[in-house]
């Protein structure tokens, strides 16, 4: 049995990862006194700042207490129970887009090997993809995500703007999108990068800034990410 | 009968493209006099710098005479030929990366109707999506092509960088960066838009600021793309 403390993005999916495998419920974080304290897994899937608040508010039970979050150490949960971990679901979770909840790999960490073991069992009921993480790892690889998944969400909406008046449809960029990053199955992303930067063709990125040249904020990004590419290169 | 003129990851790809369904020849551009005059359509497939230069070189002939490039308009070809145009495929092409040519969009641009429908009806022998686009509207793209293609590549590789010495594999989140990608087959980059910026989350923000401060570019970066991203959100 799995209490999911939360009614954001992450709970939803995780409940609906869990759903078919195990018995679980989904908490509301101002309803506290819904959660089944003979859960064996209580999972804290709320926004950073009230997971320790939240946490502060459970009953004493033996449940191992996990909450959710890359950005939070495992330590945010000390003196809540002797039974504490974190469980984090690498992937970008939007309400109503449905996932392959197999594909998503989940960090693990804990305050005993057992407890890295319990949390190994619940994860491994949806994902096929679960590892060890300390709260070091896995704060670099919430930082990883936000540059290769929130940032190129970014990016896409910057080349949509920019599409905006030429009567071409954002959608038809969307093989160009997924080529990119399929070609990241057989090289590295060193290996897979094209374009003017990586060709040195400066007389392209030159009228590419020109063109940017009355959005500050865009003209600034694409000549750092430029001369991050060519040094890459060299 | 096409010529195709050129040696590298476009004119390589083109000519896979078209093998199966057309008579198709590669030609070295050092070798221009293994061009066959009598072909219908003559690509030239080479950097921009050179694109003029090998134009030049052509000898008359009845062949409608285009270029592949994004960013050099169609006036370049002026004076060559009276059959010029455009045949700009929006794709991401590596030697030895194989791709469904179908999902390939292709822009074409021509100096007369009856030469953009010639175009039209070649880039139709592979593609299922052929767009006319004139110089202006395909210079734009070629620029919205940089952000969404090459630079979500970099951002990749920065991802990488970040989780050397974490014990983590940069495959690991392949997953994500594909469902980054998919959401948006349903959802608007903006209505995709996840992470500490589009949740005005200032806490992980100054967190992940204070972990690149030793790598100026990338303090750069992060900083102006969550501004980017708060900007669009409010």
């Amino acid at each position: 049995m799995i209490s999911i403390i939360g009614r954001g993005n992450v709970a939803t999916h995780l409940y609906k990862a869990f759903k078919d495998k195990v018995d679980v419920i989904m908490v509301n974080p101002h309803s506290l006194e819904e959660i089944d304290y003979k859960s064996e897994l209580i999972l804290i899937s709320v926004t950073d700042n009230a997971i320790k608040e939240v946490a502060g508010n459970l009953k004493p039970s033996n449940a191992l207490i996990a909450h959710t979050s890359g950005s939070i150490p495992l330590k945010e949960l000390e003196g809540v129970s002797d039974n504490i971990g974190v469980f984090y679901p690498l992937q970008t979770f939007t309400k109503g887009v449905d996932l392959d909840y197999s594909q998503i790999p989940v960090f693990i960490e804990a305050s005993s090997q057992e407890n890295i073991e319990k949390l190994r069992f619940y994860a491994s009921l949806f994902s096929n993809s679960v590892a060890f993480a300390d709260s070091g790892a896995r704060k670099k690889l919430h930082l990883a995500s936000v540059f290769a998944c929130n940032f190129t969400n970014a990016l896409a909406g910057i080349a949509q703007n920019i599409l905006k008046d030429t009567g071409i449809e954002f959608k038809t960029m969307l093989p160009l999108l997924k080529q990119t990053i399929n070609k990241l199955d057989s090289l590295s992303p060193k290996e897979a990068q094209t374009g003017p930067a990586a060709r040195g063709d400066s007389k392209v990125i030159e009228s590419h800034l020109e063109m940017l040249k009355d959005s500050p904020h865009l003209y600034q990004l694409y000549d750092i990410l430029s001369k991050i590419i060519s040094q890459s290169n060299s």
